[in-house]
């Protein structure tokens, strides 16, 4: 079965090479480097109606937030809804 | 009679092989440990439905929260719901 | 008359002899140790609805909180009621 | 005019000889001291129901909470009614 | 036109002469000095009630908190109103 | 087109030979020094309604809140309204 | 697609000239110096009514906070709603 967020928190399917294909992200020395990836689940206590209806799409967080759980070969981040900058 | 949860408090019992298994979590060395184990009882207070329903499914939380009481053979990891991150 | 507790506290008559029987809680030494104790009154603002009605039952509570105070022999460890983990 | 306690506040006339007569409390040294006296006044802004009808009742309170004030030979302990533990 | 309270503020005209007097408080030296001062004026956020209708009677408040203002001749210690203890 | 207050900040047209003027307010040396001001423009979660409908009117604050623009030739200090002790 | 808000988060364009210029804000040396730019988007729990409908506007806000992120040539800097100090 698959894992379901709780709570505030989202878990996130992070870009992995999104350093490399320096896309989406272009950080300058002197800016804060947010991340970004894809929204896989929401707690029911998220608060944002955009973000609970966001599944699958993209997440844009701040860089220094977050924890990462491996599962069955992906990388989740995990937040609480609080740190979800924007979504596109 | 067995222990209840009070408050916003959740008993689990802790997945105690788990580091040995390596199945669920295969935490590198760059990441923080999530733990896991089973929803043994939700105090009333908890907060997320989903948490609610969730007894004896399998939570994941930070390795950092909680602490551990032993009762008759079992060991608990008591947590506050708000640290619980996600089930499954 | 009988002491009673005001706003979110709880009185409880401390289980003494804890350390000595073994029984109910064998911390190990990696573990925080609960105590626990016989609820004896409850504020009206306590919360939770099952602490409420829980007079005379046992809870468990962290070690490091609580004052105590001596009333006519017995013991009382009075916290507020956040502090309960559980009851059984 | 009699003094009136505002907000959450509330006036204790403090038992003076209570660390002489050795009567109510008897702490021992590895326990924490409360302090008790008689409830003088309420603020209206209290909040347990059983502490604004407690006027004349016996207040247990942390003995490091608390301002002293002294009127017409009579000494106040004046504090906010979630520092009282219990009434009797 | 005269100054007027916003928030939860209290103006207050300060009793100049108390510590000389010695009348109201007589303070020992074990005991934090209130202070008191006539109401002048209470803002709109005020949440006591007794406090909102207590124009012109003596209020006592803690002697550190609140700041001095002058205004033509006038001393007017200006606080919130959760730093006033009582009314007389 | 006129800039507007947002949130709950209020912009102030500093008084500026406050200091020159010795009029309204005569700090003595050990009395903390209040500003004053125009209310230029009050942000839509202002909550006290006197305040609300204050614009015009003279108001008084901490002289250490505020952080000060220039535009257009003014000097505005913007604060958020808790900081304003009184109006006249 | 483009880049959406979430939680009280607002995105803006800045006002790159600005230190060049002179315009708008000139800062004294005791100043502290606010930034400014076009609102390009406000997410959904932002509170003032009056930033909501601010899509377009001039965001007065303070230099201190914020961080920046960069995305197909723009630079947006993304706040709190309660950082914005004013519009226009």
């Amino acid at each position: 079965m698959a894992i379901k967020a709780t709570n505030n928190f989202i878990f996130i399917i992070r870009d992995k090479t999104e350093s490399e294909k320096g896309g989406l992200l272009i950080p300058t020395q002197s800016v804060e480097k947010p991340h970004s990836g894809i929204i896989f689940s929401c707690g029911k206590m998220v608060r944002d109606p955009d973000l609970k209806k966001a599944i699958g799409k993209t997440a844009i967080f701040h860089k220094t937030t977050g924890q990462e759980i491996e599962f069955e070969g992906d990388t989740f981040v995990v937040l609480p809804d609080e740190h979800i900058l924007g979504i596109k």
